[in-house]
């Protein structure tokens, strides 16, 4: 949480008007980069965290102590080589990691936000991030990208603004929170609210916090992050350090050990309202539904190039879901590119070591680059 | 939950040694029947439930006023048609509608049991269940069958007695807990004991009801039971009565509302503890292991007619788990059967309309009953 007192923040003092009708204004948002920005200012990435992501891309997080979230695709000569691009990244408003977001105050009443925070959505956090494209000068990103939610935010960004970006890296992601989607992100909310420490989300007054809640929201999120050939492989019906089972509710096996190490890990970096409000804007993305239900209409005036990522054993985005883009894309004769990459490692594909997936990203934007430079 | 007063109830007096070393004696066993047994006592089915199931197969729960669980299923002219057969259920040990578990009295402390119950298993729960057939004087059952949990109790019924039924019908099952079912089962153990009314399983003697944590647990499950595609064609982005979305967190789409009453009535019906114990009594589940490793090993004793039956949309048990019953069973030269049947219900769909499996279910009980009489 927003305990660094080091974070860069930009504060945004031009007011923007949310999707849910409110209008904020004079609001931090966390951000951090990587590389440099070269003269000609045409080689900056932009990079969008999932749901519990941050701006910490790479190298050790300040705040967790641990490697950024995607370690393995950023950094020098990594596929998005911080050599030769300059990538930024921001906290999500909404977040807990400097960006505007429910455990802030609210200045109206000087009372920690809680639920009284305002819902955003998808395109709220991309229109607050294009405040950075201002602060840094930059007129054109050379590229946009992230997985899962920031699949989503990518989608939004360049519907949003159609010449901002040169080409559009979606990942493991969707134009639209299916039913299931919303189901599993309802799950987690309900486990979080049903903790009696959350306190109708003013646990922060109360100096609790709905800890057991958010474990298991993280926990159920977590299985869906795996898949069902990967966990086996991984764990199978192992035991945790003993000779047989133990007959109890303690962890007998290590997948229970291990869901149960996530679900207590997560809870000292993250906030229980804010995985309520960003599962919130994820279930509301609907790109769409934006343009009369016709998704290739969200595209009509972008130039930029695609490049859509899948993984074959995402069964949280799948990658029929991510193909629905391409078909959009296609449908209006768009510059776009579909690879399907085999793994076993389920949606958490994007954040591993997944030698074909990042070879793609890099050789994708390697090409891209040096087309642009002519 | 136990409160009836007129459960058909087996109070077996033979001491009964469980897989975790202690042995009860004295214990009940809620049962009901269905249909007539015939005179040559060669009709009867015995039907196992699966993890929320109980006793009351078809007609009116007397418990919920509900359809029984498998109404679709067993009924006169039904695919177990309860004018030729006489199906008899019992309460699985564990349970909380009659049968010995941990919402009874500790006959030592006099205190409920809570989590002094004994850890059972799905052995412990067949050998309790056998019972049954001396209590009704059946030499040998016609058919066993039952799907999920009920296919687990199958498979080790007819391991345990192998000449104690004609035909085996285990349906959407597995004959070991993988891991991501023992993740998803741990999950919603989890989220009962989260809640702070659990109180360390003695939540009846504090006159509490964990039933926040036991809502999200039911919620999980209910996810794994239904597919992405069903879902999405029964729910998809559908609001719950509003023109549009209210930027809030109540129940904006009908998925979260159908979720939220899922679960709270299950609540009225199903005890907390019942459900820690009927959940590591399916995780501690792996047949092979008990023949070293070598699933054909456990039916070489018997010359039962098997058929197997899986849907294609079940992800929580899916075909691949099923045919590695069937592969074993053909290895040494079993006669089984197998089909997997075409459905978008998910693992749900034995417990649903489904004319092509309850067609499959039917005609294989009646060709073989015919051959039973020759």
């Amino acid at each position: 949480m927003n305990t660094e007192k080091n974070l860069k923040t930009l504060i945004v003092n031009k007011p923007l008007k949310l999707d849910c009708g409110k209008t904020i204004n004079n609001f931090p948002i966390a951000y951090e980069t990587y590389g440099e920005l070269n003269l000609k200012k045409n080689n900056a990435i932009l990079v969008f965290h999932a749901l519990t992501g941050d701006q910490y891309v790479t190298g050790i997080n300040p705040v967790t102590k641990k490697d950024g979230w995607w370690s393995y695709a950023v950094g020098p000569n990594k596929a998005i080589d911080t050599n030769k691009y300059f990538v930024i990244c921001t906290n999500v408003i909404g977040g807990c990691m400097g960006s505007y977001g429910p455990s802030d105050k609210d200045p109206v009443s000087d009372n920690i936000f809680g639920t009284n925070f305002p819902v955003i959505t998808i395109n709220d956090m991309v229109n607050a991030q294009y405040n950075l494209l201002d602060h840094f000068n930059i007129d054109k990103l050379f590229s946009i990208t992230g997985g899962s939610m920031g699949g989503m935010q990518v989608l939004q960004f360049i519907s949003n603004f159609p010449d901002k970006a040169k080409t559009v890296i979606p990942i493991a992601t969707t134009s639209s929170h299916s039913a299931q989607n919303i189901a599993l992100n309802e799950l987690g909310r309900q486990a979080i609210t049903a903790d009696s420490n959350w306190k109708d989300g003013n646990y922060a007054s109360n100096n609790t916090i709905p800890g057991k809640g958010l474990a298991v929201a993280r926990m159920a999120a977590h299985i869906t992050y795996l898949s069902k050939k990967g966990l086996q492989e991984k764990f199978g019906r192992k035991l945790q350090e003993r000779e047989d089972l133990k007959f109890g509710f303690d962890a007998d096996f290590q997948i229970e050990s291990y869901l149960r190490y996530q679900g207590s890990v997560f809870v000292d970096r993250f906030d229980a309202n804010s995985y309520l409000y960003i599962t919130r804007a994820m279930d509301y993305f609907d790109l769409a539904k934006q343009f009369d239900g016709d998704l290739s209409k969200a595209f009509k005036n972008t130039k930029a190039k695609f490049f859509i990522i899948s993984f074959t054993s995402d069964w949280l985005y799948p990658t029929q879901e991510n193909k629905e883009i391409v078909i959009a894309l296609n449908s209006i004769g768009a510059d776009v590119g579909f690879v399907e990459i085999e793994s076993d490692k389920g949606h958490d594909s994007f954040l591993l070591d997944v030698p074909n997936f990042l070879n793609a990203l890099k050789n994708f934007l390697d090409k891209s680059y040096v087309e642009n430079e002519k």
